[in-house]
């Protein structure tokens, strides 16, 4: 994290757990804000975030929060986005910038387009592609964006320096920022990202009803089975709200995946040696080319 | 690995492989065999078991191999299993054992009783179950199956003495031996393990036809889905073999597993976020249950 001149006075972090309180963090760690003041439900989680000093104050309210707020950054679960904007819509100065952390981004700008209204030019949508196994304050660490994209999908009616503005906090972060449109980045994450999890949910559900016992069934399960697997343990709660977020896309996703798997099934059934080895080496050769790709990057 | 007294004195290895010759390396140093004869295709990878000391000769031929031999694994590539029978099947003693490594065991046994007939009550199915990620007798380990799974499953014609031989020798190697019945091994390993290299490999494959480059797409694909992919790299010769012989036992869990998603699909179709939620629960519970049964043992 390269050191920074001020670029914030008040900085407002709405949802103070590992996102915004990395975020937080990395920002207070440059220098690149004055103040920061923390908006949240948990008021254990808040005392953390104070004690850590990963905030200067707990808002006693969102009114109070906005009064004087140069930039928001919205980090509570998606579920909560319609809630918030409503909350927050009549208290926003007229350049306060908003932005936020969301893993899809079709819905939170239909719910900006809704609530935001005047401040719209103000809204600059984004995802920060960070891990998240933990969650809540504690989890929060200064690095967690250092060298991790964030990716920002800004409306035509963004402000171009609301948008520099945003670019400049994240790379103060140690993140690689990159523009995209909204419907190309739900697209792109659903492909990438949540059909993966659907299909390894579907497999341990799957295996939840084997005639087996589970004990048999897994007891010869391997480290190709564990690697698999991992995202089948990410949290229910925020799997849900992502699901239902980007919903369309993802049906789609998992509808050519089906008509994909009927091909490999057909193969099998015809029991076409030469199509079976050729389809794999295509998907083998398709991840070696990315790791490559990575590893040049 | 456990010193032992003498347990072979010729021990014949035909694949000397990453499996065959980790077989042959491991025994080695435990001083349980006095002999080790390796019979090969590859002459380069022939030579190379004999530098290493993996093997003490390289077999003039079959026959000449199999006039002594107390033991014969085969490791060679599963395709070739009906072919190598044939070949041993005249020459071999009344009392030599063989057993095999293949990631299936029907197919394995039904050659079996095709070709080995007299010798049926010597054949001791086997497969241990050790990632191989590498290939060729170089990648060879002598601790490859140290504390690693090793399943038999004898016929019922196989003598006792036989099966003991064979645990004893997989014990040296520091194995973890079980027994189970042939269809039993290849409905769990469709399930744990052939199932999910269907599902890597169709997720690349489902990719490649992306309207997304695959730079695009790819570009921002983290942990989660780099893990989840793993499998995908696997040997498409191996795998086209080993699908092809466990094909009807995938084709069942590829079925099922079909059913598992649809499922899914219809939940997030009617944006049914409780039941997506407790869907994803039960899924975490199967894994996470098994990760502390694995812990514990």
């Amino acid at each position: 994290m390269h050191p920074l001149p001020v670029m914030l006075d008040r900085l407002v972090v709405i949802g103070v757990g590992l996102i915004g309180g990395s975020f937080a963090l990395a920002l207070r760690k440059t220098g690149a804000v004055r103040h920061i003041t923390g908006v949240g439900r948990s008021h254990e989680n808040m005392r953390h975030a104070l004690e850590r000093g990963i905030i200067d104050e707990i808002a006693p309210d969102i009114v109070s929060a906005l009064h004087l707020a140069d930039f928001v950054l919205l980090a509570m679960p998606v579920g909560q986005t319609e809630n918030i904007m409503t909350q927050i819509a009549p208290h926003l100065q007229p350049d306060t910038i908003v932005s936020d952390a969301g893993s899809t981004k079709q819905d939170v700008v239909t719910a900006a387009r809704r609530h935001l209204c005047g401040n719209l030019k103000n809204f600059v949508p984004g995802h920060p592609i960070a891990g998240a196994e933990q969650s809540g304050v504690l989890a929060a660490q200064g690095d967690l964006y250092a060298g991790k994209h964030v990716i920002l999908t800004p409306l035509e009616e963004t402000r171009t320096d609301a948008v520099e503005t945003t670019v400049a906090l994240w790379r103060a972060c140690g993140a690689k920022v990159s523009h995209m449109p909204v419907d190309e980045h739900d697209r792109i994450l659903a492909a990438t990202s949540h059909l993966p999890h659907m299909l390894a949910f579907t497999l341990m559900n799957h295996l939840c009803k084997s005639t087996d016992t589970p004990e048999n069934l897994l007891r010869f399960a391997g480290s190709g089975f564990r690697d698999f697997t991992r995202i089948a343990s990410s949290s229910p709660e925020m799997w849900r709200d992502i699901c239902l977020a980007n919903r369309s896309a993802l049906i789609g996703q998992m509808t050519a995946y089906q008509h994909e798997l009927n091909i490999l099934m057909n193969i099998l059934e015809n029991g076409d040696g030469e199509a079976l080895q050729k389809a794999f080496s295509q998907a083998r050769r398709m991840r070696e080319d990315w790791l490559n790709r990575q590893d040049q990057s």
